[in-house]
């Protein structure tokens, strides 16, 4: 079998599995080098963690396995498509290849809010269901001035 | 002067202050009910985790207080526009209302890939810098299936 096909059955496997146990229904697996460095399931009600997606926690595990926060050459597979959260973690960790079998539709069909986030996301701040304001007289760029002037920051 | 300005101002301060010890030039704060319930600086190579976001980090610490994934009735204050990552917590989180000040197109000026992962989240998976591939024939959304016959779940 296909090692793609054979590592996606897997974050589907460990997503079922976990389920019974108080998680959601979700799985994810990240492997370097054909090699499998960390997995994880959604444990966002279990861990009172709204940002404890499988692939968040499969992220977070597989940076501190090679101590780093630059995940590229990763892959990552889920067992459904990545919600705009956590395809923001994705480019943000530089994973390289992801991966998944269903996706926002069917999780919209089991009540799930990912297809509505990626459409409130295209909206001007203005239209969304939450409110976003900006206060733009407040110098908040000046913030990015004093890192700019830090010589022992790390750019990432 | 105004709540919002002197909430907003505080995520610049604690931002401006942590540059120095590692952290990255993002701060955030999150009141319930006028008061500070959390706040967080970013800790992305510090803690070799790229989800570590000052948004995100405040969203889990102020979970844990209330001890519930849902902050609704909760305001997150920025120091910069949330990023998709972080505007997907936020949209995870249930939080109210989000104030920020300065934006993407400073976070860009200063070398942060948050306009461009906006610019890529709208994408076809196929046009992505990141490759995205779905394999639809493996029935992950059997995984929903197995969920919703759970009694014990917790949708959210």
């Amino acid at each position: 079998m296909d090692d793609d096909i054979k590592l996606a059955l897997r974050a589907i496997k460990i997503a079922k599995e976990k389920i019974g146990h108080g998680c959601g229904p979700f799985g994810a697996v990240i492997t370097k080098n054909g090699t499998i460095i960390a997995e994880a399931v959604n444990r966002v009600t279990l861990n009172h963690d709204p940002t404890a997606h499988a692939e968040i926690l499969a992220i977070r595990k597989a940076a501190k396995v090679i101590k780093s926060h630059n995940l590229h050459g990763c892959t990552l597979y889920c067992s459904c498509e990545p919600c705009p959260m956590c395809l923001g973690a994705i480019y943000w960790a530089g994973i390289s290849r992801v991966i998944y079998t269903c996706d926002r539709h069917n999780a919209a069909q089991a009540g799930f809010s990912d297809k509505n986030i990626y459409d409130e996301i295209i909206l001007d701040a203005k239209s969304r269901k939450i409110v976003f304001k900006q206060i733009a007289n407040l110098n908040g760029e000046e913030v990015f001035r004093v890192w700019e002037k830090n010589e022992s920051k790390i750019p990432y």
